[in-house]
């Protein structure tokens, strides 16, 4: 018979990431740091491992991390949640985005999606039966067109995806968006999908969490990730924070995916978090810093920047260097011949608009970053 | 609206660890070693944790561990598989079984899995718009009844689910087994999931593999995990056998499942695998001898032993005990009352039949099974 999802092949990440593999490229594709965890953590997890506790963690998590998570989102968003019921660890946050999905998305249900979208949305909901409704972010600044929003909620909608800081683009939701999202939900049962994974680098005030807002938190799946804050993406470890009624639900999925996650990985996480509960506050410089270096070596290039204002991406306009060419085009011919792996933007679209756009990886020693940028201004 | 999953609860491993934990009960419940993995394995993780493997593996694995799977099973089972593109690593063996399940059962179609059945299969079947045609394993030895099979098959049948050794009951596949389901699927486009997670505890004889078969190996994934091999349950990492054109499918779920698992971990596992091949080759003798002890134990009790033949648990019959308590009930009191937690046998069943079993594992250090059976044979 054929195929369930006829329409993918492997993610983009694999395939740049081999391809610079193979052409021996500095690789600022797929998203990961090139330089260590912090060694008080790495520490822990060694000890977890020498010690006994290489069993199963229980389903939903160890209760330290879960607690840590708890205290965490108090303090940061003043949310209050249950750890025992309405947090759970996952297997990263790709697990949980699919658990989320599988929850509660049903055969006819339309989610909406803004488009460039994080790649693994789609499959998820198609797989549940449902459709994916692609909304399409505002240039030049990939905002969200809330009147847009309005008229695509119909009685089928189920579920908004949103992702803020947002990969690709590094566009981050304001306070006006959190108000204009309220307005919109109130009184639908429309549930949402935060993913929240590079909730830790922001570089424009504080992050707007839906957990700030009761009346969407209510609704919310919140998912988040380790891998992101402490530089260990290979780990997989990742959460979701949901209302008990969305937990329950959730968890259903979560035990039947993976069951549970690598636990002396919980482990240290938990001691780590508890020993330096301030280590994720110095991100924001830690990644300006990188932003602002990697944006300065590459004035002298013809690339033009546009402002990242979270994650650890960062968009260039390729249209000055090669116009007529399609981003991924552009960016196999970046990683093949110029010796820089790049993401192509226009993956991320259901119908692209005509634009010129590659996203970088910044999460790199500044060393790296500076050879990069030193071949990328010699094009 | 309502639950996707309405007859889920939490799982009993979850439940009956949780009570053992709380009553402080010997837990012979959930399946895992309280013994330790091999200092060698450990001694790997740690080395690729703080030398700068902490970021992404490879979506389909790290390619040694691919290459010594394949090698493993060409030895073992004279299968040809080739690791590029018919191997995928996974976030232990209930991401694979969900995957493979995703992968191919669509809305409609009819899963054959037999009773008592490991409670991931009908969740996963349900979720994908699948039923499960439930058939009873024959009393008293668990054997499959292949008429039984051949009446069930329809032309809605995607997929039959099997499971050696099997878990619950100890009860393994036999070659006469392997020829009747080679007869049975010939000319039919019915795919096999082959669960294999306990394939190097087997008791008698050698591992019937589908993968010894061509014309089933060209229908099956199949599903194994290093965590029942190298004692290391929480570690999470197992894996899916399936030809190209099912591991194309499959890879494509498990990309966004949880996209890879866990680098330093399957970086230390090729290292193991390729310095101690012959490590599982100990494992029936190392586990034989403490299901003997365990049955020896228990012979001045009056629960009666039906023999195992593989896997770590060892099926009991308590009907001398309490004929009229229900498995479940019985489970429960014995953690609670006797403080040894077991397993009860009649949840993984669709209905079951009138019997009174409850699941040991034996997974344990001699003097915690020496323990457990002074408690038992109190009784
Ligand atoms: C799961 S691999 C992709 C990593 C990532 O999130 C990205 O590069 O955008
Ligand atoms: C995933 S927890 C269950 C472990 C297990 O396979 C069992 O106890 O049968």
């Amino acid at each position: 018979p054929a195929s369930k999802l006829p329409k993918v092949t492997t993610t983009i990440f694999t395939e740049m990431s081999q391809l610079a593999t193979e052409h021996g490229a500095i690789n600022l594709s797929q998203g990961f740091p090139d330089f260590e965890a912090p060694l008080a953590l790495l520490d822990r997890v060694t000890y977890y491992l020498e010690n006994g506790f290489n069993q199963y963690a229980p389903m939903t998590g160890v209760a330290g991390l879960r607690n840590a998570i708890a205290m965490k989102v108090a303090k940061l968003y003043g949310a209050e949640v249950d750890p025992e019921s309405e947090i759970t660890v996952t297997s990263g946050a790709t697990e949980a985005l699919f658990a989320a999905i599988g929850a509660v998305v049903c055969a006819g249900d339309e989610v909406i999606v803004f488009d460039p979208a994080y790649d693994s949305y789609e499959p998820a909901i198609e797989l549940n039966g449902g459709k994916a409704v692609h909304l399409t972010l505002r240039q030049p600044d990939f905002s969200i067109d809330w009147l847009q929003v309005a008229q695509a909620i119909s009685p089928k909608t189920r579920m908004i995806i949103l992702n803020s800081p947002h990969n690709p683009t590094g566009a981050v939701l304001s306070e006006g968006d959190l108000d204009q999202l309220e307005m919109l939900v109130k009184g639908t049962n429309i549930l949402l999908l935060s993913d929240e994974v590079y909730e830790h680098i922001c570089f424009k005030g504080p992050h707007q969490s839906v957990l700030r807002r009761p009346a969407l938190a209510k609704r919310a799946f919140v998912v988040s990730s380790f891998g992101k804050t402490y530089h260990t993406t290979g780990w997989k470890v990742g959460y979701c924070i949901a209302p008990n009624v969305l937990s329950v639900e959730f968890r259903k999925l979560h035990q039947y995916l993976t069951f549970c996650t690598v636990h002396p990985i919980q482990l240290a996480l938990t001691d780590f978090i508890n020993d330096y509960p301030e280590h994720y506050l110095e991100l924001p410089t830690f990644y300006r810093q990188k932003r602002d270096l990697f944006c300065e070596l590459m004035k002298t290039s013809r690339f033009s920047c546009i402002p990242s204002e979270g994650t650890y991406f960062q968009l260039m306009d390729y249209s000055e260097i090669a116009p007529e060419m399609d981003d991924l085009t552009f960016a196999r011919w970046l990683t093949t011949e110029i010796g820089v792996a790049a993401i192509p933007v226009s993956v991320f679209y259901e119908s692209a608009p005509e634009q010129r756009l590659v996203r970088f990886c910044f999460a790199k020693d500044d060393e790296t970053l500076k050879q990069a940028a030193e071949k990328l201004c010699k094009i």
